[in-house]
């Protein structure tokens, strides 16, 4: 059986979209194993994801023949081989614990993605806690004077690895507004805060400040603004009075990990469609 | 504009059933609203529920049109109208919290649900924290050697009455086989303990006992096992040391309420299909 | 049994607070029911709530006999009896959510409270959907204009009545400084949102246009900003891609009932003290 | 100064428990920097943990100072250092997320323990997902005739190494009686199930032919009779109908990771007391 295709769109929400696009799959011979679709009312906007099995048809052909139809209703949309991994590339800066996470998930193949390349502006001897293994790591600093010619380098890495995929693991630099545009789209943050409670640095002293009684995480698409992006997952665990700032930054430490383990799974298997400036996130 | 239709079908999966149904919908002029479909890959079996505009076809049109196709595939399927309030019969016993959330969530139409009995094995004064205003209370007490003759009290008012859907918000009466069968698939239990753990009596206090620290309830529909019909919906929720069996059950209160309201509105908008002793949930 | 006592403190932190506290019982025949304290090492302040039988000391003379231990260790104290309803006012706007809430857990006695007036600024006729049953309602309408009379108005009745507790239970007017300092420390109300998330109006249209992947609410006390008070108690649900503001609305509404009643419950209890802009809250 | 000490003790409840211990630290110097006592009313115990900063005093001082009273009270107690890392001895089988998860965050210096020993009934290269480093790894490869020899053997490592408490982190062999008993009160197991939901083996797939809603671990002492020992800490987590059992595999592998290593720190910080079948948690 040939491995199974994933097929995501969005349009101008009108009657028999998924009419059509079902009638067209079964009638190549297209076998639906798993189909979600979202009529966003508020936005008169249409979501689909679709994974099936293809049948005889190659996805070259597929792509030929879905283009009309996808012209016609004035799609974005997306053909992807389900089960093929993703190329990642992941940055990081002293705080190891969201990288060990996704290169665990990685090891036991609960993640369908091929890290392709570490980045740190720090270097290797920071990330103490985490076996790297034989994955390609490159120290590009970073100050002032020479952030344009450090991006410029990750994006070069990027392209020379073939990254679909940036994991911002940690990496505590902000991208540049170019930076950003370059990889919109496909480019996740974790920030360590739950937006848009507490912007900018130190979110757990922030959080600790005001006395709340919940902290969370957010992953999220970077834009140029980077604590605005388009928000893919979010959690959230209660808190107490005897925890510290430190006690704050121990227990976000695992929420930051779920998250953004989920974020990226969620997009790995192409289950985030953005809506603006909103995510729709199709679960399995 | 007409009100809008739910279709909710299930039967054996096979290639083109999404675009064989929403082929039909389409060519009839309806426009989808909302759709969610299920493959199960475990079972075989696929599940669906649409919500849409039907345009000009009327109900018993889109019936007759329809069943060549459902019968062909062989499907279990229901249409009715998604804003026409269910009719529902209510059983209680002495503890009404159930009984009180869900009236004023009926109150404030956020149910969308015509109460048209209240059924209890105690009179109308035991109820006393809750505003009944004018709904039909029956008061059915019942023995070891009356539970028949009561049980067929209820069928006759469930008739007599038009009930859709029989609600057991905490109804301390175990059904019997013959009644449980008679409701099947229309009848909700709230059963006060997190499901499988702690079936039986006083399960807060079986719970203390052996010293857990999360506490839950379950909405399930009702078979002649009480503790055991399939599943729609649990929550949790952590508990500590200190929390006495009169603390449980005040924690359970709140639990219980929201689980059973959540399982309610989700059978009334015609969200819950059965796939044997599972259910297949499509929230909006 | 005399009624049980509780006891609650907080002053700099230095050795033997505790000792001299507890020995202070002791000698007096004094047996702890329950008892937490909290050395807050960011600030070096200490504080404790005590629960106890008083053997044969009366309120009057434990006052006497504490007050020059009180005043050597320049706490902030109170004392006060455990099983005491506390008379409370409440005030709401058209949502009556919270207030039915409310009103149910006081009538099946898991609130120790006693209702003593509700104050709208809408008509009784607003409120359709709670019995007030006998409790006394207030009309008291408000406009930029008659603010400061209104206002007043609401000291009269809390005076007269005894209130202890001021709840805004969806208040929809923002207090004046003046009157937000006059109930400091004994007004609770719930804010809609999870702050510091979304504050001002219509939180969860703002969290719908910003796509968040969970909504919450927050119960604090009603300081001269009123999105600014010391929290007390919070809770945050996940929501998706299709919840419509509507949905987020009808979510939230379970939340704020829940976080406004338990903060309720916690203050009743004599459980939440005040540190700062932040609380400390000693649950059971 | 001083490292701190750790004191924790239970006995029969009776006035006075708290002034006498708490007088004794002053008494001699010490400084209490958390203190948190239970008093149990359902059975007249009493439960107490201090942090102090003992001042002067040494521990042998202290302890042969306190036993008077300890004995008076009939008390069992303990007197521990709050910052020596506990030794630890952690078994585990094939599935290495729990060890993977418990060594990081060892070497983050999260987790105040010294690992000693790993043992597994598999060889090294069975666990190769996870960084062991220079860990002494013993494979103790168990059949049934073998049992008794291995469980001696594990017994002789545990005590070569000095190891205070025994961590099965996924050990996939059921410990004998004796072997049970023999490391009572410090061999802390993860249940990958919500006890007592679903014993016995496959939990998961045991979960999914129920349809519950929500999965769950476990994290508990182990006792003779493996599912049934006092629990320390569960969590759980929403789950749907597509969650096929590989799903809840997945899904349950994160609880697993936090339940058990949440248990595993309350342990190591001397913050859980035996209540017969219960336990005390005294979180900070």
């Amino acid at each position: 059986m040939p491995d199974p295709f994933v097929l995501t769109l969005s349009c101008a929400d009108r009657p028999g979209i998924t009419a059509r696009v079902t009638s067209f799959l079964f009638e190549r011979g297209g076998n639906i194993l798993e189909a979600q679709q979202f009529n966003d009312r508020m936005s008169d906007a249409f979501f689909m994801r679709v994974e099936f099995d293809p049948g005889a048809i190659s996805r070259d052909a597929f792509r030929a023949e879905f283009a009309p139809l996808a012209s016609e209703l004035a799609m974005e949309w997306k053909l992807s081989l389900r089960d093929r991994p993703r190329r990642v590339l992941i940055m990081v800066s002293k705080f190891d614990h969201c990288l060990a996470d996704l290169l665990y998930r990685w090891r036991i193949g609960e993640l369908p993605m091929k890290p392709v390349a570490i980045v740190s502006n720090h270097p290797r001897e920071a990330i103490e806690h985490t076996d790297l293994g034989d994955l390609p790591f490159h120290h590009l600093p970073i100050t002032r004077d020479t952030k344009p010619a450090q991006e410029a380098q990750v994006r070069a890495i990027a392209e020379q690895s073939g990254a679909e995929l940036i994991v911002l693991a940690r990496y505590m630099q902000i991208l540049s507004d170019e930076q950003a545009a370059h990889f919109a789209g496909r480019c996740i943050n974790i920030h360590h805060s739950f937006l848009p409670g507490f912007k900018g640095a130190k979110p757990y002293h922030q959080a600790y400040e005001r006395g709340v009684k919940m902290i969370g995480a957010s992953a999220h698409y970077v834009t140029g603004d980077l604590d605005e992006g388009p928000i893919i997952h979010q959690d959230a665990e209660s808190i107490g009075h005897a925890d510290t700032p430190d006690a704050l930054v121990r227990k976000g430490r695992d929420i930051e990990s779920r998250v953004l383990a989920e974020a990226v799974r969620l997009h790995l298997e192409e289950r985030v469609l953005l809506n603006g400036q909103r995510t729709v996130v199709f679960r399995g």
